[in-house]
């Protein structure tokens, strides 16, 4: 059995995820825990090239199946190459983003039925779930509006209003049909106070780790 | 309900199998029907795209369930974009290689439980299936002779004696339990005669078709 434990950030672009898991990596390596961070699709040389396969624009248009496949076959490589050997090694793995979020785009987004996902779910992790995921949520609006700051869009971000709103809302479901693994983080707030937030969830995984 | 014909030809490289697609297919295309060459993983161009991360070689193993599911996601864009419209329109479609190779080269070679194999293949194809299989069989050394010959070894190519023992026994094991769909041609032996064991494979087609 894995020792370490598996954290996952989710929310859309704009929702501080890189910079608040900056914050929780440096917090928890000062408490002397050993911190992973690592990303979906991706973590691995071979699951980021995966992932430009799947942000990047096509001539043709892409399968919703195929992009299912596709962040699963990266996330079989990213469990194991990386994922699972950091756990076994006793390590906090903080993951940007993880199969809730395919629940949120694939499923919410792009009105996969959720029970197909739950297949390849099953098929690639087995029984492994994320031991605690931080939900970074915000009006659809400001996510548009912060990402769009940071220049040039890929093929999600480029989608319209309503795709992020069924995002933001299977995110929501999600949290609240399981509140023992999932904290809300209200992300629309100014970072200091986003931060304030995660006080208490570091404490919740010093305590966790048993560090 | 598709209307074509859908047949796939499978065997390992250097088997024949391009020259006789081929063959198959300008003698149909001289009998009036219509038909469509293509090939797996590939037939699109997302889809080649995954072919080349399936052939490449990379810094890190290849998890079998990686290799897997980008097989199939190859495969969910090649149905949607090209086999399904080519067979609603009534074409024959002659694929090189499809699901069975799968079975033989990641089950069979390297060694993926076949019933994994068929939870992504319902996944992915629900019912359908080839209406006919060509199984171009010959001894192991033969086809490997062969390839050698070609040039570069990509990274199927390169695998042992034995790997390719097990595909072509699970090849064979396939098509000996689904005599209906199966035709087993000898490939070792020399063109004209291979091709010989094709012509009555080709008034079979005829007489499917209805041309």
């Amino acid at each position: 059995m894995a020792k370490g434990l598996f954290i996952t950030l989710e929310g859309p672009e704009g929702a501080g995820k890189t910079t608040n898991r900056e914050f929780l990596a440096e917090r928890l390596q000062l408490a002397g825990h050993s911190v992973v961070l690592t990303r979906e699709p991706g973590g691995t040389g071979l699951a980021e090239k995966i992932r430009e396969l799947l942000l990047a624009e096509h001539d043709e248009p892409v399968a919703v199946d195929t992009e299912l496949l596709l962040m699963f076959a990266a996330r079989a490589q990213h469990l194991q190459q990386l994922i699972l050997p950091a756990l076994e090694q006793g390590s906090i793995v903080l993951c940007d983003r993880f199969t809730d979020a395919t629940y949120a785009y694939q499923g919410g987004g792009r009105g996969i039925d959720p029970q197909r996902i739950a297949v390849l779910e099953n098929f690639v992790q087995g029984s492994l779930r994320p031991d605690l995921t931080l939900l970074f949520d915000l009006p659809v609006a400001d996510g548009m509006k912060r990402a769009r700051l940071r220049g040039q869009l890929d093929r999600f971000e480029q989608e319209r209003h309503e795709f992020f709103e069924a995002v933001r809302n299977s995110y929501l479901q999600r949290a609240q049909s399981d509140p023992e693994r999932f904290r809300i983080i209200n992300a629309a707030l100014p970072l200091s106070q986003v931060q304030q937030q995660l006080l208490p969830v570091l404490d919740e995984i010093r305590d966790r780790d048993g560090c």
